[in-house]
């Protein structure tokens, strides 16, 4: 038996998330599809983790165990490719030990939300990135998003009314990219709870707006209260970039 | 009178290109729309040349004069965009000299293809980018695209069947960009010639794939045989960047 993992690129604008469910469009029911029409197998398809409605993928991981020998390894991407619509593409397809598993198995995810800070925004980007026309403070988002390093317990940087037993989370990384006219932030840590991304993105906008003072954010983070953070951010701007293993 | 310059930006994904044509969604005809629900004044848009269908636009500029003084020159942008798809965004607009001509003015237009050279292509990009599977060889490429600079009669690179009186035309800059694993034809020029861009793109992708050596280039220009020269390469690769007065 063997254990795939495949790296996985998607558009999420078509999509109702990574999530396997009934009449909605989903990344995960597409593939296991494609794996049942070329091996006719049926796997459970185990991703690094969900991703939301909307949201896109540069660097998704899954893996699922197969008994069929139909499909050599290395021809995995093409001929799964071959099946699946173009707004998921498997760029990656590699057999690893028994052992491995795409959620539990994880060091580390990055995130990138991009916002683009123009007037008008961009007619050909318009559908993957958020666009926000007044002008942000971009030094004081710097400092601000530096507060979110290290371990914290993020409860009030996730959707309410979500259960989950602990909210503490690492952040190693937390940066902010600028490329004119766009502000990227990006994210890398162990875990990140629902919405937990777009809340940040969401308060550090307002931080950028002087809303919120970036030395206001540690107890924001402290206090736990969601309704003190920022706005869920929308999906279109946000992008699993890549998982560490 | 006023005489008013636009910078527009567009996603050519489902327009039938810049020009006014009835019953086909194009660019013109929906700014002019926009013009005349705002001012009520029927206007000619006159734009640096025509984009094809599918072609996408950074910075096409288009002009037009308006007797109506309802809309201050520095609130149509805005005012504009209001009233359009977001798949076309008014970048900016300007009260220019009456002599101002955006055909007739022009000084050199840029136009940028993009190649993805990767073996799945991109999911979150597809339509936004070219995709050739086959690795492509970058230092030939950039060999013959030397060769495309200058004053040429550019007749085998230009759309068989079309009309126009001289096909000679001055390249000041061919260049290619690589961010893998894109590669990237950029060409800035006096004018175009239909299909001139793309022609040159496919023969660039015959060179990279060995067909043709870069060598070979002057003497297809020479010739102006169209058939000797490469395909045309598909709309939704390339971008009007920016034209210069």
């Amino acid at each position: 038996m063997r254990n795939i993992k495949l790296l996985i690129e998607y558009d999420g604008r078509k999509f109702n998330g990574w999530q396997k469910q009934p009449d909605k469009l989903n990344i995960q029911g597409e593939i296991e599809r494609a794996i049942e029409e070329l091996t006719g197998e049926q796997v459970d398809l185990i991703a690094s983790g969900r991703t939301d409605a909307g949201v896109h993928a540069f660097g998704q991981v899954a893996n699922f165990k197969i008994e069929s020998k139909n499909i050599p390894t290395k021809k995995f991407a093409v001929a799964l490719n071959s099946k699946l619509k173009n707004s998921i593409r498997i760029q990656n397809a590699e057999e690893v030990d028994d052992r491995f598993h795409s959620r539990y198995s994880v060091h580390s995810k990055k995130y990138r939300y991009v916002i683009n800070n123009s007037e008008h925004g961009s007619a050909i980007y318009r559908e993957f990135e958020y666009n926000f026309p007044i002008k942000l403070d971009v030094d004081k988002m710097r400092e601000a998003i530096k507060y979110f390093e290290g371990e914290h317990d993020f409860k009030a940087f996730k959707a309410s009314g979500t259960s989950s037993k602990s909210s503490v989370r690492t952040i190693y990384m937390a940066d902010i990219i600028v490329e004119e006219p766009r502000i990227i932030i990006e994210l890398t840590g162990n875990g990140f709870l629902y919405n937990m991304v777009r809340i940040i993105a969401g308060t550090l906008l307002e931080v950028g707006q002087g809303k919120i003072k970036p030395e206001e954010v540690p107890e924001i983070i402290k206090n736990g209260d969601r309704k003190k953070a920022g706005r869920t951010l929308p999906p279109h701007g946000l992008y699993l970039v890549g998982v560490n293993y």
